[in-house]
């Protein structure tokens, strides 16, 4: 009996968009209003999709308060309420979703107690991202 | 032309997390408030996911009036305005969401005119969970 | 790493369900209160996955900007404020919202930019429908 | 102790914003694309809000069956999945949304179990309209 | 400058509407399926409506931190995972969501760093309820 | 026949909560988290109420094109996707969401074709603020 469950976490960030592989009119070019040298910002979710068999005792696949002790302490406490562009993984990338999704991926990897399957995030209420890391399978809708 | 349909129902139940596999201090350690021995509540979301050959004719998968007398009669009636856990389906089971998605899947399946790929519960707005039967094969986001 | 990113677009339309195909008793049979000869309407929301390449200079799979003009363009240009029934695309099909979603996808195979995952569209909040074109492969939730 | 209740009904409708009054181009000019002659719909959520003493026996400001009851035969059963403008209480009125909340008002003040406070109508997602009926008295938010 | 805020908290209740003024049938009749002996449950909204003036230094009504710790002790430490029948101010009272609205307007009277305005509680995505106080004045909305 | 009708805006942008006429220790025991002097940033919608006459002819408090392009010049232009704290109206005021409220009543005092009930602006889904200018009349809801 394999389970999927998924939990949101909300956090509020700015960024700006702008890579010193690119000159001032290039950047403007590609990133558009999201260069803005002064930044802007979004609240951000982050759905965490986990996978695994439902305990027949507890009738669960993991215990969502050890769930919420790690998004904490590895998600909130690092990217809430900050400036994306000053945080030490986004120093030699642009802080842009796709690098976010596939950031955050790479700390939910670290939660043992169930198979991450994939992270999800919204950055507006019409824009949202999802990395499921590298597969050769097509992933569903991810 | 297969595509999938997604239909939401919506119930309010109240439950209580609990197991008599486990003492009090063990049902506390493992379930903390949801264990509360007078039990809680939930506004619940359930998503049916359906797939099939779109009927050249009609342009449906399937009739939603059949399935919305299939979901009255057979979830509705059945859990809105109950308590999870004097519901037979619960007797020797913990009411947890991951159990109460595999609970629904089983009943869906019974739902004959298009193929069920999934249960989706929201518990609340930040929680929820995905059934899609016993599969080898990954699937996508469910 | 590839990435999928969803973008959401909104319209209002109107639609009547009917084919000729069938006789007044057999369209309201089939139909119901969607055969109304004076049609009704809906907000709906479509939401276009894309998936792609994290290019490693820019950290996009594509850009929005580019996606949106293409959605200006060829959804909502054609789309919005009209009766779905009065356009070419439904002069041989009912304009079921299955086969709205055929129709989007169709649509947006000419973004090439990212590859084309899958459409889904909301009629109202509790019905959607995905499209993910012809595939052996099972999608996951789509 | 005076309490207000309010409750959310949904309908979906097709309508054409259109007044003989006008000619064609000064239809289209205070119309734009809502002016299309095959019309266009949307999601209507309607939000009715009554006030009233809490009976202190069972606490409730009045009985919410009783005013679904209402709600069914007076506004769902009119107006659910219809034309707005074949409709006899616009024969000779423009079907503006703020037409329609007053409309709505007229019928609520039918209920007489609470007294009707306010008509609130949501069009789309970024468009509302109120309507408390006539009064000297600067509404609040409404 | 008079501005106001509003801030919402959640929790998860369970809860049985049932009075001992009445007998089994009259309860039923009444209350409906809400009567069910073993209770149902719902996910709480509570909006808290304050208003005061702007501090010309700081440019807030009041310290949102301060609200959320009484809000925490006052609220959501006393109702959250709770079945609301066994809590005190409803031992003599229905725990309809009407005197629900009072009991938490009652309580955050107790929070003094701003004027307490009106408590919102949304039941369902449906159903809300709001309470001012007593007053003569007939609110906007509320 | 006098209506309300609402519309909803929406921008992104990034601010740090700070004031000159403190020292650092003082600023952080104010704002907390949100004085970080990187910034953060918010997804913010502002919605604008405006109340009029319902024109016998048209059915329309006011014609919502004009306001949409009264918002994009005065307020989308101006603040999406910018630093708050760069602009000219925050030059001398934190630019906490009161303060926002109240710069974005003054900006829509500026359209003229109905009157200004109120702003409200979500700084988060459970972060809400509303001012209605200077006024003696307690307001409902607002």
């Amino acid at each position: 009996m394999k389970a999927h469950l998924s939990r949101r976490y909300h956090f509020s960030a700015s960024h700006r968009l702008h890579t010193d592989a690119y000159d001032a009119a290039q950047n403007f070019a590609v990133f558009g209003k999201c260069n803005n040298p002064h930044g802007h910002g979004h609240n951000y979710t982050v759905q965490v999709t986990l996978s695994g068999q439902v305990n027949p005792v507890t009738g669960m696949v993991c215990d969502l308060a050890e769930l919420d002790e790690f998004a904490q302490t590895n998600l909130l406490d690092r990217f809430d309420h900050t400036n994306l562009n000053t945080l030490d993984c986004f120093a030699n990338k642009v802080s842009t979703t796709e690098n976010l999704s596939i950031e955050i991926h790479r700390i939910f990897q670290g939660f043992e107690a169930a198979h991450l399957e994939q992270i999800h995030v919204e950055e507006t209420s019409n824009n949202s991202f999802d990395y499921a890391g590298e597969t050769d399978l097509a992933p569903g809708r991810i």
